[in-house]
Order: C-alpha cells, then structure tokens, then sequence
C-alpha cells in the first residue's frame, strides 16, 4: 500500500513500528539499554509473566530488536541485549517526512513573500 | 506499565507509535507531507475506499497528527495537513533509547580498557 520514495522499504519500516507499537515491548528495551538482561529480570521488572514476557521477547528478536546469548555460568539462561540498529529507520522515516515539512514551509513562505510583494 | 524516567509520558508516546503501526496512515502522513489534501484525494493516492480513509483520518485526528480545515470555496470539503509536532515524542524516545545505548558501549570499552591495563 506505502510506496516510500526513498531507500526505506515499507516492509523494513513496517517490522519495527510493529514492535515499537506495544508498551510492555518499549519497556523492554528501555531496561535494555541500560544492559543485558535474562528473561526472568525482565519479567520481574515488567511486572508481567514469564510467558508473556517469553511472547514479547520473541517479537523482539524476530524484529531484530534484540538478540540473546547463552550465559557461561548457566546454558539454560538467556542473557538479552538491545540492538538498536533496526531503530534506524523510524529516524529515516520521521527525518523524510521532516525533509518534505520543512520544503512545505518554505514554499508557503515564499508563496507569502511574493503575494506581498505584488 | 511502562515508566519513563524523562519528561515523556507513558500516554503521550503511546497514541503517537499506535498512529503509526498502520501502514495507510503512514502513507498518509507522508503524502500530506507534500501539502494538505483532500479525504477523497488522500483514498486514491493510498488506493483505499473513502470509508476506510475516513477512519484512518479520525485516528490521526485524534493523535493530532493532522489538523482538518473547511475549504472556503466549499464547506463540505475538509482539507487535512499535517501537524508534526507529536512526533517528537517518538524522537524523544529514540534519544532517551540511544543515550542510555551509548553510556552502555562506553561503560564496557572502560571496562576492557581497565581489564586490559590490570
């Protein structure tokens, strides 16, 4: 349906608006970004489930979101890390659609200067 | 159930990435990133029923990411145009994201520095 002008493909914007869009998913990251942590903690600090925050954590790594890694002390545990490179294009998305704003004001300014000029 | 430590609110960034998820409306912003459009112009371009246009126009009203005016030369007719201004909220976000990511990859190269030098 979305056809992008740029090099943004509408099916890469797609998966991480998708991602970004739920609360618990955007808390997730939010904890991440202060360093990697195991589902469990995650859970606890979410104050949501171990499944559902299995649920969202699988979300995040199909979103490329995320990625997780064996621990050395305990293979069972997952330790999860944010990966925000895919956050790249939501900035290339706003930043296009702020390109064409800022041409817009420019245009409707010059459109004013000239009517007062005449 | 999210909180934020920065001057966001948890509501504020919430409407802003649920107006978003929808690939029409994204269509639609970027399209009215070019200049206000009418409802019929907007289904066209998008390729979408005049119904269907005219709920995806009512949630971005609601987010206030665009504004509707009547047209003066015929009342029946809204033109929208974008208002931009919400969308710094999901800006906002990714740099509260990115600081804590950057402050994470300099606390790990002290890390192995100091690792390093011992």
């Amino acid at each position: 349906m979305a056809k992008g002008s740029s090099s943004l493909t509408e099916a890469d914007v797609a998966v991480v608006f998708e991602a970004l869009v739920d609360p618990i998913r955007r808390e997730v990251l939010q904890l991440l970004g202060d360093g990697p942590r195991l589902a469990g903690e995650l859970a606890r600090a979410s104050g949501v489930s171990p499944s559902v925050m299995s649920r969202q954590l699988r979300i995040l790594l199909q979103a490329g979101l995320v990625s997780a890694e064996r621990r050395d002390d305990d293979a069972r545990l997952r330790a999860f890390r944010l990966r925000p490179e895919p956050m790249t294009t939501v900035r290339e998305w706003l930043d296009e659609l702020q390109v064409k704003w800022t041409r817009q004001l420019d245009s409707f300014k010059t459109h004013v200067e000239t009517e007062h000029r005449s």
